[in-house]
């Protein structure tokens, strides 16, 4: 599929209201545990989901359309939201992730960027050149990567009790 | 986490209202696109749950309760909702789910299951002696794995999109 925006839009609106119905009320033996060491547990793959609404898209954007002379964009810290989200409740979070997500869609509709727009170029720390169009449609493909391994962290808490049924269902092993 | 008939309701009653946050009113050019021959496009993740809600999860662990001579499950047929679905929107999909898991739930509660029967067994046609435990655990994670299975074949509409990102972004070539 070819980026579009208002296409892309419909996926990222829906986000914060997906992770509410999957972990809102939820027990923190769902929310709680990681895979691992320097892994994410739900309530972690939400807190970094927000971090990124603070820290990494819409600013990258901008950095983008203003067209600056330096155009390299901030490296992404991956582990800031442990910090940011420390004291915080799942309930917290998922107000907070809705409100800045609400305030982020504005702001890029707001913009009503043309194709001109969308083909500017900004310089990712570790891959070089990359276009508007791709950072909006990786901004699309990171909600939903962390929506899959959110549902894998849930999952993989049941690893032990599904017994033979492991054969069938790779999500707790992968 | 040990299984906990509680715990896993609070997941399996979460899981309607989660795909109807990430794809009621959602475009057919992500709701419709699969990953490849026999592989499941979002529309039909959904469908083949709620193929599971009629002929899978409920019934076997009827079979299980039943204890009679044969308890032998019907193999569950992986591919019976193409034929189901044919010609219903995402909307009735996601109406259907909602109604059957309700059911199904209501079933489940209403056997207020003590710890003798979750350990009664049933036999898998494929892995033989399962215990219903393990069969409700395993509804769970089929949960789960199929709501990762919707986020990443939505994902990787955007493969291309994404240019360089592709990197940093392994669901799409998962």
């Amino acid at each position: 599929m070819e980026f579009e925006l208002g296409s892309a839009i419909s996926v990222l609106e829906r986000t914060p209201a997906t992770f509410r119905a999957l972990l809102s009320g939820l027990g923190e033996a769902w929310t709680s545990p990681n895979e691992g060491p320097e892994t994410f547990s739900a309530f972690d793959n939400l807190a970094h989901l927000i971090h990124g609404e603070r820290a990494d898209w819409i600013g990258r954007a901008r950095i983008i359309l203003e067209q600056g002379e330096n155009r390299r964009f901030e490296p992404f810290d991956r582990f800031a939201h442990y910090r940011e989200s420390e004291g915080k409740s799942l309930a917290q979070l998922l107000d907070e992730f809705d409100e800045l997500r609400r305030q982020n869609l504005e702001t890029l509709r707001g913009w009503r960027l043309t194709d001109r727009e969308l083909a500017l170029e900004g310089e990712h720390p570790a891959f070089g050149a990359v276009t508007l169009r791709q950072l909006l449609s990786a901004w699309v493909v990171h909600d939903l990567g962390h929506l899959a391994q959110t549902a894998r962290v849930m999952a993989k808490q049941y690893r032990d009790a599904i017994g033979p049924w492991r054969e069938y269902l790779p999500i707790v092993t992968r």
